[in-house]
């Protein structure tokens, strides 16, 4: 296992304390590291707080700050945070409106933050994201999973917070952004979990994995790696398949690498996703390209698309300053 | 090889299509893809030119936009661009107040660049890049190489530029900030330039290479892989060897992945690099953590620390707005 690191056992801890003193303008971490908050509370706005294993960042704490989250609980990599970090966020953020908590559809996650939301006395609802349209039910997961869609739903929902929405405003919305997102991720290489010493999962040399999870769960299908092109096409298929998109739909385009893939050719996969989308008559009206929902060093990528309307483009637009992403301010 | 590419000859103009169409807002592309270049020019303003060898994104293209360069010439992936490249673009952004080249010093980026300055029917200027304290002399250099503080040079530079000061200013402002800056980095893995397809260079599964430069050229020796804080120590040891800083002196902290790394690693070192600045009385003022000057996926990082004084901190906090960095706007 080739990393930087110091010990397997205390890596989450020291990343954290770089994170938040790089970004301490934005972020301050809770105590014993339970969760990463917002340095500044705007009182009588809902509070968003997400949450998942670690290994997937910038996902969640690269994205607490003005208009997106409030807190995000990181728990060990590719481990779900437990309840107790969940409600210490909960206390610390909420601003007397409500608790409104994300979460990505894997069994671990909804089991914990169901828990704090029932041991929470505030008023609060859950956003279930289900974006990952390659595979129903899979390793760690009861139906669909929850991958970079979720990025763009904590993105929408975080602005609707920021102009004052209600609490269960934002449920509806979360929900409703949640269903016309849809992704599909594949996988060039494994990767590694520090506390695990060894790859997540074999891939011979020639092969990928075509609808991998971001934890390497398995997909579709394990085939020979094709070119951009292939893989592009079978992607924004069957995204394009889920969405069943009117002609002339306005969407916004995310293309994440998982972690290790060059910027180089994530903008090409950008490059043949607009050319398979233009042919279906969708309008790619904004993009979002970079290494976001990560599999720590794992090489791929995934693509997801968003059918939106002008409010939502709106809410996309507005003032955003988190650590990973910002904008307007 | 395993990449998403469609063919080796096409990796560069498809990643560029991509690139343009996602940041339209920002840039676009010149004739033939010789360049890319801000969407919207400042008359009066000098016009800032870089560019290098692709396979480094976000540098330079990334760079591109309001605060920071007018136009970034990409070469084949670890090729020099042409002196046309970089004629064209001169000639496409000069605003009248003459033009200056930011220029990474390898040997055939300075032949270019050296050349298309001779061509040049417009007062111009270069300043050089070489903040890399690693070696004296490499594979593709005579003198020290320019690295990840190519970013910090371009972007102080860039908001001077954007604030209205001359060539002669931004000249000498340029070659202040090159000498106040120092960078080193580490190899844990090597990359693959597409039209090899094969490594670069080999590396053992417990070897790094300290003092790597950024096509993956020899550093200062190649050893066993030690814990982040013993690479911390002789990266940020090697920097303040080199920049003898006063106690108290304020500094900008880059921590830089090399394409490969996780930002969970990238944020460890960030606190592997803190303790070592506080430890020797340097007060770091602002930091930068990601992705930004890489070699296609190879694994490692590197460490740069600029010296700073107010104006300068000024500058880097301005309005900014690329692809890559964004604040402020």
């Amino acid at each position: 296992m080739k990393k930087l690191i110091n010990h397997v056992d205390t890596v989450l801890a020291e990343s954290l304390d770089g994170f938040a003193a790089a970004h301490a303008d934005i972020v301050t971490l809770g105590a014993e590291r339970q969760f990463v908050r917002r340095r500044s509370l705007k009182p009588g706005k809902v509070a968003l707080i997400s949450g998942g294993g670690s290994g997937h960042e910038p996902l969640h704490a690269g994205f607490v700050g003005h208009g997106m989250l409030d807190a995000a609980c990181p728990g060990q990599v590719f481990t779900s945070p437990t309840p107790d970090q969940m409600l210490a966020a909960a206390q610390s953020v909420d601003g007397g409106a409500g608790v409104l908590f994300i979460v990505k559809n894997y069994s671990g996650d909804m089991m914990n933050f169901q828990m704090a939301a029932e041991m929470l006395d505030v008023e609060n609802a859950t956003v279930l994201v289900n974006d990952d349209v390659a595979v129903e039910n899979s390793t760690y997961t009861t139906g669909r999973r929850g991958v970079a869609g979720t990025l763009i739903v904590e993105r929408i929902v975080g602005a609707a917070a920021e102009r004052g929405d209600t609490l269960a405003e934002l449920k509806a919305l979360g929900d409703a952004v949640n269903k016309a997102t849809a992704s599909m991720g594949v996988a060039l290489t494994s990767c590694t979990v520090p506390a695990a010493g060894k790859p997540t999962f074999q891939l011979g040399d020639d092969e990928m994995e075509v609808g991998v999870g971001i934890h390497g769960e398995p997909g579709r299908r394990r085939v020979k790696l094709t070119d951009a092109d292939g893989i592009a096409t079978e992607l924004v298929g069957a995204i394009l398949k889920d969405l069943a998109l009117k002609p002339g739909q306005p969407v916004i385009l995310l293309v994440n690498g998982f972690g290790g893939t060059p910027s180089l050719e994530l903008y090409l996969m950008v490059n043949a996703a607009m050319k398979l989308l233009g042919a279906a008559g969708v309008q790619v009206v904004r993009h979002l390209t970079g290494t976001y929902v990560t599999s720590l060093e794992m090489a791929g990528c995934s693509i997801t698309v968003t059918a939106v309307n002008d409010e939502w483009l709106q809410l996309w637009d507005s003032p955003l300053q988190t650590a990973a992403l910002r904008w307007g301010m």
